[in-house]
């Protein structure tokens, strides 16, 4: 897509409530007016491209501060202790309520999604994000690179990435080395913090045990989970 | 246990509606009887046991009768062809209705649980019936011997057991080397027949995409299952 074709579509989803991904088109697009504007040599137009970039800037800006207000003015809606080794604490059945059909956009912040029962608690989460979020648009997952082996990571998200697509889900994936908080946000106005992260589940031991692959089987470790709700995004 | 504990739960079982379980009771007494009056040198002592060992054989004979009638008086209640390359066909989706409080035994009849992917399959299939049958005691699983490596296949097959006996479900393993149908009989009258048996799901590929643990997400193989009902095994 060109620039136009990515402002407009930018400027669709920030309408439709979609602000996340508006926030990556209007990035997107601001980069690429910003290598045209370098290359123009009429200073007129050049005038009309940097007050457009500065337009965008200020409303990706805009969602920046909406999205980080949002996580301030929320109240607690639930307290779940989950203690060691306890069961019953699968994704669904901690916060499976609140993803529903008026989610749009969920953003994952979780500094650990290299190994691969990582991966696999990642895919368990969008399972049920893609099952029960039917109107499910955008995913962001902001995670820290794996220093081991930052290829192999990335290559596996972008695999998983491809998968949605195919189901009409964007996953963007951010990666930032200094990520430590946890925390998913729904577009509906829901946040979930874990202390843990997505990653308090012990393996089944014998591998071949109930909990396998319904996780409210799996023995856990300590941790808690708090859930807040705020206004929506938009 | 000893032949008189084991025939007093055996015909416990038999009164509470778990005939299967009852069935293999009266087997194993039946054999510790046996061994009894081999070594019962006085005569009447001896026709009081070969007594009791032909009540037990019969009463053993009688609940192979009663599940056999079972199977063959049913009525289909639904007929699902399964498209390949079809969605939406975990084993919850397709008969997990049927599997409710009113399960207290399940007879699997599933050639083939020698390779990971089908002792996984199995395991999700335990994970329903662990979770939605409150009351199931009693899981009989009628499989073939693995030809290549029988060692692995009874040693991986015999941690599920323990898996389940921790949570006071009895696993009993019964190999048959010419089994080749496909059936899972619920004890409250419900028997769901699948052309494939329980492996009719795609792998996951990449392994990462979603259907690693929720089934409704993979790609199936072209099958049909069919729905039967019959009267209670009891």
């Amino acid at each position: 897509m060109n620039a136009k074709d990515i402002l407009i579509k930018a400027v669709q989803c920030d309408k439709d409530g979609r602000i996340l991904e508006a926030q990556d088109l209007y990035q997107d697009g601001i980069q690429i007016l910003m290598e045209v504007v370098g290359d123009e040599r009429d200073s007129n137009k050049k005038k009309v491209y940097l007050e457009r970039i500065k337009e965008y800037i200020d409303r990706a800006e805009q969602i920046k501060l909406r999205v980080q207000r949002h996580m301030e003015s929320g109240e607690i809606v639930a307290n779940i202790p989950i203690d060691e080794n306890s069961t019953g604490h699968s994704y669904k059945s901690l916060f499976g309520k609140y993803m529903n059909a008026d989610v749009k956009e969920i953003l994952i912040d979780e500094p650990y999604i290299a190994e691969r029962y990582q991966f696999q608690n990642f895919v368990v989460l969008l399972e049920l994000a893609a099952k029960q979020c039917k109107n499910l648009k955008y995913v962001r997952l902001v995670t820290k690179p794996d220093p081991k082996n930052t290829a192999e990571q990335n290559s596996i998200l972008n695999l998983i990435k491809t998968d949605l697509q195919g189901r009409n889900i964007t996953l963007s994936i951010k990666y930032e080395t200094t990520l430590h908080d946890r925390k998913i946000i729904l577009s509906n106005g829901y946040i979930i913090k874990i202390g843990r992260g997505l990653h308090f589940f012990k393996a089944t031991n014998p591998r071949y045990s109930l909990g396998l692959c319904d996780y409210d089987f799996r023995n856990c470790l300590q941790t808690d989970v708090d859930i807040c709700r705020t206004k929506t995004f938009s």
